[in-house]
């Protein structure tokens, strides 16, 4: 009930990674990386980073990302071009395809039974202006979560947390999120506790 | 109220595609639109093969889009790979980008309170066995339909259609889709009517 787990947090310098640091240390022992500071050093858009920082780290019970860039940018300022130039490749390179290429390298260091916990956000569901990449993007994880759920070997599980704009960002992102409800992160690092600590699998965990 | 539209339809000779046509012609002018065939060609994965089709058909009040590639393969036969060799590259480029740079290039041949209506399907909320590509891309799509819709300038309306299995294609499919209510294609078709000949934006038509 009380194991202390080994915990790989990417991502952990920043307000989101931070809060889960600190929701989760108390109880386990937390790895920290981060693609310029940690105790180990991971890039999420280079596989070749992932599967060192992976090896330096060696078994785990927990993979937990609090990672991934997007583009904002209005839709009238958005043409169709090739995913080599469109804006639309930042999102599905770095938070999407990043977040999906971690989850698929972590499995060979997952103890059995162990967790993969990704991040989305609540604009896969409640748009915002300039926000067409970020609900994509959101979107794709947690469907790609609710599938990968069902495959993923030797109890291995896997979900998503999907949080509101956090209080403690809303310095730059308030134009974009008027009236939306801002939760203080320490919710959203709850969440991530769920996952890791709990028992389910191919959730999108809401904190909004 | 039985206004005659000029629909583009992309993809018109595929399964879903010969469906729509039967169910819009009769009441509206059909532009067929294929890779290979159809009254003008059509590659949703070449902008520019998008870009020419728009001006050869000129102005036009729906585009509805019944195409989308996907890679179906074993979640443990994925490695963690950059997207340029990546298994998930096909959908994110095909099914998944294709519709969307379809969708932001029409947006300069449809007349004010025109309509976009693209495909996803049910496995962006109920996945299968080597299914994670397509349910990543169903999800992209469906929140990405969301977030464009209140963006969108002139009354412009976009929608998704999310169909079950048809029970046509499950010559093919049945294997992955044991179980599934497999529905006619002639049910899906309806959803397009909805979309293009409804007032609704922002929706995702669930045919299961």
């Amino acid at each position: 009930m009380s194991q202390r787990l080994k915990v790989l947090l990417v991502g952990a310098s920043g307000t989101l990674g931070r809060a889960i640091h600190k929701e989760l240390a108390t109880r386990h022992e937390i790895v920290t990386a981060g693609r310029t500071s940690g105790d180990v050093k991971l890039d999420i858009t280079d596989c070749g980073s992932i599967e060192k920082a992976l090896a330096q780290v060696g078994q785990i019970d927990a993979v937990v990302s609090a990672v991934g860039e997007v583009t904002f940018l209005p839709l009238s300022e958005i043409q169709a071009q090739s995913l080599e130039t469109s804006p639309y490749a930042l999102g599905l390179k770095n938070k999407l395809m990043g977040q999906v290429n971690l989850a698929l390298a972590a499995q060979t260091q997952l103890r059995n039974g162990g967790s993969i916990t990704l991040t989305s956000g609540i604009l896969s569901e409640q748009p915002i202006r300039a926000g067409t990449s970020a609900s994509m993007v959101n979107g794709a994880l947690e469907s790609f979560v609710r599938a990968a759920a069902i495959e993923l070997p030797r109890g291995l599980r896997i979900n998503v947390v999907s949080p509101n704009v956090f209080q403690e960002s809303m310095d730059g992102y308030a134009p974009f999120f008027r009236g939306f409800e801002a939760i203080p992160v320490s919710r959203a690092a709850l969440a991530f506790s769920r996952s890791v600590e709990g028992l389910q699998t191919g959730q999108v965990y809401k904190v909004f």
